[in-house]
């Protein structure tokens, strides 16, 4: 796995959070996950497991396969 | 995140890799990840990093999103 696989990740959690309107702590609330750790994940610092990213995918109302697709 | 999501992983990455041809121990040369591993993931037994999705999705010429889609 590559830093550009999570900074891709990362930058679409942002995109579907942003466009949802959700603030970081909004999404942490949201999907159960820290509010801290969302800004991990959208620098791409950590390597969210496959809990976590369906976790945010509900979170934001897409598909899981939404946000690993092309990755 | 549930074990049902873990399991439903596993059974894609199987299916995947079946259909492929591929023993574990060949997926996991081709992924870089431990055969044994392998059978942790498709036994729902782990809960996957971003990293180890992309690797698995690689090494089986599937996207990322395909393993993912749904779950």
């Amino acid at each position: 796995m590559s830093d550009g696989v999570q900074a891709a990740f990362g930058d679409r959690v942002r995109l579907h959070r942003t466009n949802a309107g959700f603030s970081q702590e909004k999404l942490g609330e949201l999907s159960g996950l820290h509010r801290t750790y969302i800004g991990h994940v959208e620098r791409g610092e950590v390597n969210p497991t496959l809990g976590s990213i369906v976790k945010l995918a509900d979170a934001l109302e897409v598909d899981p396969g939404e946000l690993t697709s092309g990755l």
